[in-house]
């Protein structure tokens, strides 16, 4: 595909030395391009400097492909006067992509807009900053790239040549369709998070005291910078509220077929569920191949788990999956390997024949 | 705790040998004592009698406990009859209490219902029957036990000790705070992951392209049994329904500060969220200590993994928990490891030092 893309040849402006800037920076500095750094932040410029993902930029650098990666509100304005500062490719790499877009083009030449190319690639950390940066942080992962209807191709291509080379997969998507995309598969599940979480914030000891995987999984993306999802989430504020209204009305059946004692409906709401989870892609892009989880007793302390892992290994059975069940009461852990359904029996006889406490 | 409490010599009589129940009984004869097991389905008994779970109950046994653990409509009913049948202390360990007590203190003298303790052990599997069953599945768990006013002293004990030999960590709780307890901790975050599932169902499959690892969190729980979950909720309708008003409520402030602007309400919302997250116990039921993930790049074939936590495990850092990313279009991995805090560095330097590509 990269033999298809116009060349990234540098020099790559990064305006925003935070983590995903950073980490695009760090990228084309391996690849042996230019890389010159912007940043409000004068002392985010140094560490990033520092971590070698480029040079300071001056008046004089004229870039090839502005990448602005500062956050939402400063988006538009970003994207704006790297327009016109440069006549470089512009990208953005936002998780909202048509509110910017329409500021951006109220305010440039139909000539200028030409050159800016939204995207959002689908990676990230609970850290932010350029400390917490990595060359590796899009390995495998979707980017999302959005260009508007009058973009230039050969814009768009730059901008999935850079995609291609930080070993990210290029998406190409309408920007109003990833909007709505985004809010069912990121920005839903975090608000669904966070209710579920508000539950917890006052809740009685002895309540809490049953706690188990389910609700630390329904929950933990909830722990996320609340200023950072106020402006996510206002961004894309019109697609949001579409899905909550559907979710709203989907409570409220629940609520009647629930009070109702209805058992039928409240089955198929039940089922629907269930067919959601089995809808999500697995690895690698494929339909989900059927799991099963393996279940091991695995005492609390450093060598056990990797003990684990290396017989595991030696077995030759794949895990897709890890979760750590927490034990209140016994420093015993219960350690739950998903690995593909018909490899469990041979896994589970193997782990108990090098005397692991499995069951099923 | 095991010597104040009466001692369980058994004989022990399970009625319903499906996973919880065999898993019980699995448990008791590894103590060395007697189990008697009864069941609708004549295979099921046959089944755990083949797994060393005990032998087929007679008319002339007398055990010392019952443990009824049939599904959710069984209960009331199996509970009544082995109250009138034996002069056992009887338990259930369904995941509901309040309903199925009401019912059994309604068909029961006060004399009877005095050997009933009702209980509910936090675990289980994916799978159930027989065959699933593991004495190690009640390894450090949480195991509610919720005696009625006027239970037997003695009793409420024998059911405790039972509790302890599984070794799970018994809580005493009042059967209605139970009920309210598991609908904030489990039938809640079940249903919000059942409403997110619910809105990928029929999704347009380039939005399910972008799922990352939080969408798959969120509605993990979701792939559950809708006939089992139906008979669970309907069992705790009064608790349910009271929860889900509130996060109805909740939902609705969350749109009116998203359609309004309002970004001050918007944020305490995602505020409580966060204090939610951190008031779920940690492991070993204390405060939750701070962790920090790190993300290590593992190619994805057998052994790798294994070959991670090899190093991770000579290297002295105990692993919190475990997720592996799942990354559509490159065979890549991103294995998140969560650890304390103050020891996420220095496994990011050993871990690079032995070829490890890492990023914060």
């Amino acid at each position: 595909m990269t033999d298809d893309l116009p060349a990234l040849t540098g020099p790559v402006e990064v305006v925003g030395a935070g983590l995903i800037g950073t980490s695009v920076a760090l990228v084309c500095r391996r690849l042996g391009l230019e890389v010159v750094l912007r940043d409000a932040s004068a002392e985010n410029v140094r560490t990033a400097t520092g971590l070698g993902a480029g040079r300071s930029a001056t008046a004089t650098d004229r870039p090839q492909l502005v990448v602005v990666a500062v956050p939402p509100a400063a988006i538009a304005g970003a994207v704006v006067d790297a327009l016109h500062r440069t006549d470089a490719v512009v990208t953005d790499v936002g998780s909202v992509k048509s509110a910017p877009l329409a500021a951006v083009a109220a305010r440039v030449s139909p000539a200028d807009l030409a050159r800016y190319v939204g995207s959002h690639p689908m990676a990230g950390s609970e850290r932010s900053g350029p400390l917490a940066a990595s060359a590796a942080l899009f390995d495998g992962r979707p980017w999302a790239v959005t260009p508007h209807a009058d973009a230039d191709p050969a814009a768009v291509g730059l901008v999935e040549s850079l995609v291609v080379e930080c070993g990210a997969a290029p998406l190409r998507m309408d920007p109003a369709e990833h909007d709505r995309a985004v809010a069912r598969i990121s920005h839903l599940p975090h608000l669904a998070a966070v209710l579920v979480a508000g539950r917890l914030a006052a809740a009685p000891a002895e309540h809490l005291a049953l706690s188990g995987q389910g609700v630390r999984d329904v929950t933990r993306v909830a722990a996320s910078d609340p200023a950072l999802w106020q402006q996510i989430l206002e961004a894309n504020a019109g697609a949001v509220l579409d899905l909550l209204g559907e979710v709203r009305a989907d409570l409220d059946a629940l609520m009647a077929a629930v009070s109702a004692d209805a058992g039928a409906d409240l089955v198929d709401i039940l089922a629907r569920g269930n067919a959601g989870t089995a809808a999500i892609p697995g690895k690698h892009g494929g339909p989900a191949r059927p799991t099963r989880s393996v279940f091991v007793s695995v005492p609390d302390h450093p060598g056990e788990l990797a003990r684990l892992f290396g017989d595991a290994g030696e077995i030759g059975v794949n895990i897709e999956d890890v979760h750590i069940d927490h034990d209140p009461g016994r420093p015993v852990g219960l350690t739950e390997l998903v690995v593909e359904k018909g490899r469990a029996e041979h896994l589970l006889a193997a782990l108990e024949s090098r005397g692991w406490t499995t069951h099923r």
